[in-house]
């Protein structure tokens, strides 16, 4: 059955924040979600928005989902594809939607003259590692990515 | 000296241009570094811009910058900065200078209640580690960043 892709469109909020939740699961990262279904439409659907998402289908039902934004690139000096989110439900695995949804993204790299796509991968994730090093993904392996929220974020903001 | 911190204005665009060339240097990655004036420019001074810089200054004049755009966490729902270019003129570097451009975007996130600040450092640069470390910002050192450009990205886009 071949794997279609769409963009995200409204009516897909809470399929969306579905397979939010079920990523995280898989990533063991479930506690951590405090995404709500009104923060989805909100930030994807809004006027202007900052975040974008696409939908695979197999049949016409959802299979997955790519969730990306643009991010920016000095060296190259311009914009590239960050995809925040790649998730195929399990009974899906080996239909080729995961490729297909990375597939269209680096296409519109290509359409709109994007320097690069990029992702993050957790470091136990080999059968996911495995399949993006056969799409001849490079590993930038020397950089480690530094995050600050709660506390030391206001803290360091002052206030 | 106190250092002041002002958003980037159009006239700002060579000056930023050095900024990202002295960077790349710093970091062993001059040869990587295409960007002209004119990408600087079109990025972060056009219309409906997604990508913006800071610029640090003592006693008027520049001694830093800070380029960013936003993010979007999933997990969180909600929008965050990622830092992609931190930079201080090495005869500036002890001014607070640094500590000041993450503290405005800092402030920046408490204000649009934005979920988190996070940017990477290369793994062999210690004297930024270190920094990081006292401003209690997590290393996300389960997470490895893949990219794919050029070749590999026109085969997986079909092209």
């Amino acid at each position: 059955m071949p794997v279609t892709i769409r963009p995200a469109v409204a009516a897909d909020s809470a399929l969306i924040l579905r397979f939010i939740r079920d990523l995280a699961d898989y990533e063991k990262l479930l506690d951590s979600v405090e995404a709500t279904e009104g923060h989805v439409t909100a930030a994807l659907f809004g006027e202007n928005p900052r975040a974008f998402a696409d939908i695979a289908e197999i049949d016409g039902a959802p299979v997955g989902f790519a969730l990306w934004f643009y991010n920016f690139s000095t060296f190259v000096g311009r914009h590239g594809i960050y995809l925040e989110d790649l998730f195929v439900r399990p009974e899906a695995r080996g239909s080729g939607a995961g490729k297909a949804l990375l597939a269209n993204l680096a296409r519109r790299c290509v359409d709109e003259n994007l320097g690069r796509l990029e992702w993050s991968v957790l470091d136990w994730n080999a059968p996911s590692i495995a399949f993006y090093d056969s799409l001849g993904a490079a590993a930038l392996d020397e950089w480690i990515i530094r995050r600050m929220t709660g506390d030391a974020l206001r803290k360091l903001a002052g206030v």
